[in-house]
């Protein structure tokens, strides 16, 4: 180990425990694909038998989606100095359509890597980074319209289905009526309706090819819905270690991509530690690192400066960059009468920039050079909506719909170069207004993957709008939304701490799942099947494991029957012993069961003195065993 | 004060400071009705004025609707062994159709009355109870129906008006496109109004004449949605004191009612203390009561001594009963295959006596003497649903339908009898599921008011059930729903404390105002618009005390900008000072003011040089003011 980098790293260098420990009850598993080095990374569950009758027998483990990547897997040792192992660097290579240059393009970065005082926060294996051969294009939206299906959309193609041959033998499929679960029997997703779904750009796979460390996954809306989670060290500075941190935190939660925000000195520095470590595409907005260099002052942005940005952030190995191009001159007036104004720091920033020049936004008028950059790396666009709205007021007008549009004007032109693109959204918009910014995103935008941050559903809440923005969330990942940004209890506030960070994503990963299930997503009740198998056999550690945040669930339950031996209560601590709904109920089915009959044949042909017989032996909750 | 009260009371009798202390920022105002003694309680927020244009300007208080009753005014003074002012007894007594009795005609209560073993519980000095002369009807529907506009009927809705008549001072309705605001110009809820909703069945307020000390509420898809709160001991034993203080701290985050679910020894006299004090619709489980008298032993339940349990609850002053009178007979079959079978309590003991004796549900085919008892002292039905769905398959099946279709078939039994009746639902739904129930609630109960938990939209997150539901009572709100039980964190996992209580009813206040707003309902927008205007002018004292919960949101942001100074700092910690937004368009506006045009026209008429000359002169986050 770099003994500078060190420096930096200090205790990082060895992550803390609560960021690296096996999630309970969880191990980790790979499913192997069609090349040997195709193996795709779950979370298995195990779960323990039932111990009564009729749900008596073994429950199958369930395997589930796993953001975690191999910090939380025990068999591979982290070094952050080394960085993770470049799993899609062979891929990349057999294509022979790009080229590891002999330096960086970026004078950015070129400046940075020879400026001695940085040193110390350098990353310390700086790989060289690489670009399409000139004339080529290695987006996976390009080689998905050439009818290619490269080893990234089998591997999301395994992920999505989430094992699914497994839940035949889970026993969950003959307890319900089958309503919801109606696509259930084989697998959906297949690596060619991947690569269909990406030629058509109703999906997007953010692998940019100087970030062959991300295990790839998919943002559409015929997939899981995703979540994306921000963190950035903003004005008060933190260190390289923590921003690293952080990250590992995010995905231990669930976070599907990680946006960094960061707008500190050191933020090419940082970003690199956290690309170098990241098993999650890395999202940014590049517009603030180029206002950085600016010393802050939007009217002295230029094209040229925010290009060799953009350059920097692509060889670095950034998958996706927001892009306020949307923001049109014409627009920005629109806004004037809002109750809260321009809300976006990059539509602001675009706005002033524009005031100041009287000018078209260098973005917009420079978004096919910035598609020849895209194309080259396979950087996604996230077309960003600096004019969403920052309060109920002023929810689906005209500022924001006329910025929408442009954003589908823009789509259009970045698939002409097959470039990826998904289309960012509100914001705070109430209930009733959802499926108006769904429906016309759809329509505008050639149904390229929506991405929202909430929408809040309120504004009357602040310390809450990880919530007040979860109920807006789930409603329009039903309607079609394919990643939600999480909000933070923090939002409006103050930065988020770990706790917040932690909060934000449960809370975002309920609502994907919650619109998983409503629009039928196969092999998303899976799981909820299989915890309330558990809860209703009272297999407590099985329904703490099987759910979002087993540690807190567990607290929970020790925090009113802590001993131990109370994880295999037959009863809860809600209602104690006498009155558990589920304990009568199982009694009910035992009597069927004890009685040879089916409790609806037996009450249908009337057999009143098994009833009497039923009564007369009692049915205490407390039956010896 | 009585000593013996004292005793058990203990540091009670002085309410904690955290449950009384008036509620930060806001003051306690009355507005007057028609009549002297009918005065509507709210909560007046004062707002300080904006520093800069164009918000800049005096900012109307805004009177918010107030559920925390005498003990947030500083005015009274609080003896729970006097308990609160009866302000409805001269508006029961002027009707001259109901007495006070002599005695109390439960066998319980003249047991509990006699024991003197008691007298160390039993609040000090018991009202007599009052009942329905002879052949009267007391309920507010009957009078409804009788064309007859009562106080009671006044004073909800002044109270629904929140008085809207100070909104066209606020400036708030200029400021935005008025989509959503349609109805604003004037007051929609008159007492008339009300009387009709009650009437027809549309809207409910539970009012039961042996309950004056509460401030009359309505309940119905046409006023606020409404939450109720769960208070109750459980299995492990709390204190008379701090159940009623459980009531205080739950009525001062803003539940509507409160239903006491108390299981112990003392249930009789804790619901007197209970009742005594509270300033909200107390409503209660009877069930849960008749078997504790019988030992826990569901089959051992008898109609007599249910009975005399409602007469009993009835004469304390209960406002409504949850009746599990739908759970027949030939209905419990259909949850065996389901995957949690039966998970309300009361349904299941119903079950159980049902299997047991092999009849009918006492409760259903006693139901019409059931009505005569509620009209006697008006308490209200909630038409228990007891089959309701305990996880993600079992929503929406045919038990739980088939139940809900009886509930319609008693509400129209209840309305024979001008007995009040709101309906139950649930539970565990799926969001593409959730609409169904509201519909076919709504077309089999006559539009009866629908009383939802939840419903958790998924069964993954033990430990965030309090937001698994928020989404889908928001929703179901929404289309509907008069009013949503809460659920706090500790659902399915433990025992909530007073935390888990103060984030349940948040998060519920949460789902009630995102669904108020969504359906259109006067004057709700105000608020949210009043806050947003102050996030704008950085008045972050105002934002803190418009929000649901002024204490969290200051402490947020006191974690990362601790100084007092800060709370009038033009940045927030999200973001810094360079890269603020909100402060980016403002200047935008300020630029607009300042060169006398409005940015539009600017725009519009191409003035390209004053957009130069505000380049030129620079324009600094930090000009000086």
């Amino acid at each position: 180990m770099n003994a500078r980098a060190s420096s930096v790293l200090g205790a990082a260098e060895a992550l803390s425990n609560a960021v690296t420990a096996p999630i309970p009850g969880s191990r980790k598993i790979y499913v192997q694909g069609s090349r040997p080095d195709l193996r795709v990374p779950m979370r298995e569950v195990a779960t323990g038998d039932a111990a009564v009758a009729p749900g008596a027998g073994q429950n199958a483990a369930i395997a589930l989606y796993d953001t975690s990547g191999p910090y939380t897997d025990p068999e591979v040792s982290i070094s952050l100095t080394q960085g993770l192992a470049p799993l899609r660097s062979i891929w990349i290579d057999e294509r022979t359509d790009s080229v590891l240059l002999r330096d960086f393009t970026s004078k950015t970065t070129r400046e940075h890597n020879a400026d001695a005082s940085l040193v110390h926060v350098r990353f310390p294996k700086l790989p060289l980074p690489r670009r399409a051969i000139s004339g080529r294009n290695v987006t996976q939206m390009h080689y998905a319209r050439r009818g290619i299906i490269t080893p990234e959309m089998e591997f999301v193609a395994i992920r999505e289905n989430q094992r699914m041959e497994a839940i035949k033998d889970a026993g969950l499929l003959q307890q319900h009526s089958g309503q919801n679960f109606g696509a259930l029997t084989q697998p959906r997703i297949t690596p060619e309706f991947v690569r269909a779904e990406v030629a058509c750009g109703r999906a997007i796979i953010p692998a940019n090819v100087n970030h062959p460390e991300s295990e790839p996954m998919i943002i559409g809306r015929n997939f899981l819905v995703k979540i994306n989670a921000n963190i950035g060290n903003s004005a008060v500075t933190s260190s390289v270690a923590e921003e690293v941190e952080k990250m590992v935190w995010a995905i231990r939660w669930g976070a599907d991509t990680v946006m960094d925000l960061s707008t500190g000195k050191q933020i090419h520095e940082t970003r690199e530690w956290i690309l170098r470590n990241s098993p999650v595409p890395i999202g940014t907005v590049p517009i603030y690192q180029a206002l950085e260099k600016v010393g802050g002052v939007a009217e002295d942005l230029t094209w040229d400066l925010f290009r060799d940005t953009l350059v920097e952030q692509a060889e670095q190995g950034v998958d996706y960059f927001t892009i306020h191009a949307g923001v049109r001159l014409p627009f920005i007036p629109l806004t004037a009468r809002r109750v809260t104004g321009i809300v976006s720091r990059g539509g602001s920033i675009m706005a002033k920039w524009c005031l100041a020049h009287h000018k078209e936004n260098f973005l917009y008028s420079h978004f096919s050079e910035i598609c020849e950059i895209m194309k080259a790396y396979d950087v996604a666009f996230s077309l960003g909506d600096g004019l969403r709205p920052g309060s109920i007021a002023d929810a689906n007008d005209e500022a924001q719909f006329a910025e929408l549009d442009t954003l589908g004007e823009l789509t259009r032109e970045a698939w002409k170069h097959d470039v990826q693109v998904m289309v960012e959204g509100p914001g705070h918009v109430p209930m009733q207004l959802i499926k108006e910014n769904m429906d016309r995103q759809l329509e505008k935008c050639g149904e390229a993957p929506f991405y929202t941050l909430g929408p809040l559903t309120t504004d009357i809440a602040p310390g809450y709008d990880h919530i007040t923005s979860a109920i807006g969330a789930a409603m329009i990942g039903w309607y079609g939304t394919a990643m939600l940004c999480y909000v933070t209890p923090k939002e409006h506030l103050g930065l988020p701490n770990k706790q917040d960070v932690r909060d934000g994503i449960v809370t975002y990963k309920i609502a994907a799942h919650a619109a998983d299930l409503a629009k039928g997503h196969p092999g998303a009740q899976i799981r909820d099947n299989a915890l309330s198998k558990a809860r209703f056999e009272f297999r407590w550690t099985d329904q703490f494991n099987l759910g979002l945040d087993p540690e807190k669930a567990r607290e929970f339950h020790d925090e009113t029957m802590p001993r131990e031996s109370h994880k295999s209560a037959h009863f809860c601590s809600m209602c104690g012993p006498k009155f558990c709904s589920m304990k009568i109920t199982q009694e009910v089915r035992e009597y069927a069961a004890a009685h040879g009959v089916d409790t609806a044949t037996a009450l249908e042909s009337g057999m009143r003195e098994k009833s009497d017989e039923f009564r007369s032996t009692g049915s205490q909750v407390y039956r010896p065993a």
